[in-house]
């Protein structure tokens, strides 16, 4: 029997910063757009994890765009908690300073997405943070002009440990 | 000069269909999980949309999983307004009934999430939509077991009239 939210899958997998000091990093799938003007974003993390709580303190995160050669380090962070395990030691995963809030960006990633939690929305067993969008470091090696390059392999998770990637292909739509 | 949520993309590609009576469709990106028990899920919606209205007045709504093959219709029914245009006339999507809403299903689509609203977050520009789901219905075509199957082609957006899809690529992490 499929969990009913497995019907929204495959979705893309992000990472995600929390804490200044100590910072922390979990992977994320449940993240979204959610106004462009102010430009605002949600994540959804579960009550349980570390990084709500560091969130809830520091009121501040960064979204990062793994690369697929990540995958690994990208599993590491969504399967440890950082409450036992410091992250960034066990990890190739490194932190740069971010521009606009206190909490680090990654290296390596193809965006690092600074943001300021607006508020939080209890929704069942996870909270909605609700993020200001900062500032927003994009690579040109992802990212091009106005979109994101369609021959970049953006990752996505199915589910357990299944990932895949975009495909490159281009659809035009309205012909 | 990139729209700062854009860093996010691309992203899945859903449908959304409201009203009863007269039912509407429309494309939407902004669709996140947000809670395994009770199963929930949030649709950001611009508030200028024909479809926040109709949902604000029956709450309940119905989220579509879309064929590659069905891409001008999502099209359409992303830039077409229901105000003006009967999407059901202009499209080949059909409607079906739903098992435990109001709110029609989508013939031909690989899921339909039946959902009923339990609340509206106003988010900028934006209102989110948290639904229960009460019912899937999920075509062996693209869910096998408990996972999306790696080997069909999900569709994705990747801003304005260009789409891509999943790769079919297995990423398998953790070994």
């Amino acid at each position: 029997m499929m969990d009913l939210i497995r019907a929204l899958y495959p979705l893309r997998t992000y990472l995600v910063i929390s804490g200044v000091e100590k910072p922390n990093v979990m992977t994320a799938d449940w993240v979204v757009p959610l106004s462009f003007e102010p430009p605002l974003l949600g994540v959804s993390i579960s009550k349980k994890r570390h990084t709500y709580s560091v969130i809830k303190r520091v009121w501040e995160f960064v979204i990062s765009v793994p690369k697929v050669e990540m995958l690994e380090d990208v599993w590491t962070a969504g399967t440890k908690s950082g409450r036992n395990v410091n992250k960034f030691e066990v990890t190739s995963l490194r932190t740069k300073p971010s521009m606009k809030v206190s909490v680090p960006s990654l290296e390596g990633c193809v965006a690092n997405i600074e943001c300021v939690v607006e508020r939080e929305v209890e929704t069942g067993d996870h909270v909605l943070f609700v993020g200001r969008i900062l500032h927003v470091d994009a690579s040109s090696e992802a990212f091009s002009g106005e979109l994101p390059r369609n021959d970049f392999p953006f990752l996505l998770h199915l589910g357990k440990d299944v990932f895949t990637t975009t495909s490159g292909e281009i659809l035009r739509a309205g012909g």
